[in-house]
């Protein structure tokens, strides 16, 4: 077993004590503290600059490790994926199971992780990814077997939902979205909520999975909320909508549109502050929509261990040995 | 393969053509005339009245088929459930999985069906019976697999929630229900939706199936909407908020309660027309909410396959032989 940060790694062959991790990581900052032998090293490491290392390190470290399951929780990166890319297809080539929370490899490379994930008889499973605690990817693929989802449309993005939802109910969207920085909802690359990334990534990662199209973030027409005024807003009201950014997909046509558009206010789909929202047509059993709160980190915790119990379960019907 | 109705029984251990079938129902009004010559002794059957017989027959069939599965569909009926809990203790006795839609063998006997099941050793699924195509109790049980649910409380009837929007758009209780009963929303005992009986099951049901409770229609305080008026509906709109019937569960007071109650207006659960909506609060992700149509013939149908696929696949996986 061994645990990751960007200060450097703790690995222990006969288990680790997640108690002892805690008061290192929060202690020292890394979880390369975590042996009292290594504390000094660790430290030093850090001191001294030597990050690329501590990359190469863990790199080697995923790629020779004899662990069952990588989880990969690094920051999603639409640039390049990195370091997620290298973690996630090291370890499959290893023959580890992959959990990832993060969504920069699936956005950019789905269709070929899925293939990697099949050629090494690995398991690849991501429901952190869209919805956080909310389990949308597995409500789609497994409570509505039996049934073809024909089109789905969702509002996948909390901090941008929060933006339209404080607009709609008077504030102007400088001060909405003062406020949903002041909150701490924003990401640090703001283009990420606001140009409409995070959702758009989301929707690829549903497109793939749920729909089986093999598409990546560039095949989706995306638009962020940069441009909505207080004034359009309004007009949606007079017509008894909201603007929402809605991420959609059907199968008719094929197309992936990241936009905000009106919803009327009656719409199950609807739904105001950080929650997330998603509505699946499906062939014989008309629309469902679930509605839960987007990603926090007891709700991406909570997601990783479904992840883990199904790996468990697959690993015990022997899918993969 | 056997199917009946009230008019008889039509088999064949080859199998049954389902267009013959749908044809012969049609014509006559019985899968009996399903075969060219029981065509003349089941219409006259049933011209003489010998519905009695036809009951013991559909009986006697289910205790000595040869069927792999049970699909259960005949209406509920909550004084003493039959003859539908005949027919599936009959079944599950004969080692047969059962697929039931019929609410009222599981309303009154859920404990003890789920016991005969085991002992049996056969599936018994029951999809439809909650939310008709939308897969509430999968959803509950399967994609919340590793999480608790703590609670949850849900609006169940589509009928009582088409009149109770109607009046908040405004109509009379009065003009409300009749417009529901000229749109054939209304069961033909109107009690089983006017007093919360068919809420009441389906709690009834969510609670065994999805918190582990060993409870029957009894254990439920049931308060309808009868007494409703269009002042208190006007006084919940003062306080931006509308009068739902929601049936709910809490772990904590064990109590199960189905009863007209105000709830905001942008509370998720809060759905309009016939729709079912559901929310399930669990200890690490949140409250989660699904929405999606009530019953309906083809919603229904669709629940009864996806039950038929999850027998299937208990089958192939020998989880029972």
């Amino acid at each position: 077993m061994a645990v990751s940060d960007s200060g450097g790694t703790a690995s222990d062959p006969s288990g680790l004590d997640y108690r002892r991790m805690l008061a290192a990581k929060k202690e020292t900052g890394t979880v390369a503290s975590y042996a009292a032998a290594s504390l000094t090293a660790a430290k030093s490491g850090r001191q001294s600059g030597t990050r690329p290392d501590a990359n190469t390190r863990r790199t080697e470290m995923v790629e020779n490790s004899d662990a069952d399951v990588l989880i990969e929780t690094t920051p999603s990166n639409y640039r390049d994926a990195e370091p997620g890319m290298t973690h996630i297809t090291g370890a499959m080539k290893n023959g580890m199971h992959v959990v990832s929370v993060n969504k920069g490899p699936l956005a950019l490379a789905f269709p070929s992780l899925n293939e990697i994930a099949a050629y090494n008889r690995v398991m690849f499973r991501f429901s952190g990814t869209v919805g956080g605690g909310t389990p949308i990817l597995d409500y789609a693929k497994n409570s509505l077997s039996g049934e073809r989802i024909t089109s789905f449309s969702g509002i996948l993005n909390g901090t941008t939902n929060y933006i339209l939802s404080e607009m709609a109910s008077g504030m102007s969207p400088e001060a909405a979205l003062q406020d949903a920085r002041a909150r701490g909802y924003v990401e640090a690359d703001e283009s990420l909520d606001l140009d409409g990334l995070d959702a758009a990534a989301k929707l690829v990662i549903l497109a793939n999975w749920v729909m089986g199209m093999k598409v990546t973030l560039p095949d989706v027409k995306c638009t962020g909320i940069r441009d909505i005024t207080a004034s359009d807003v309004k007009r949606a009201a007079e017509n008894n909508a909201v603007i929402k950014m809605i991420a959609r997909c059907d199968n008719n046509d094929s197309e992936l549109v990241v936009a905000p558009v009106e919803i009327l206010k009656d719409d199950p789909l609807c739904v105001n502050g950080t929650l997330n929202a998603i509505s699946f047509t499906s062939e014989h059993s008309g629309t469902q929509t679930i509605i839960g709160r987007g990603a926090g980190g007891m709700e991406t915790a909570s997601a990783i261990l479904r992840d883990l119990l199904c790996i468990r379960q697959g690993m015990s019907a022997g899918m993969y040995s």
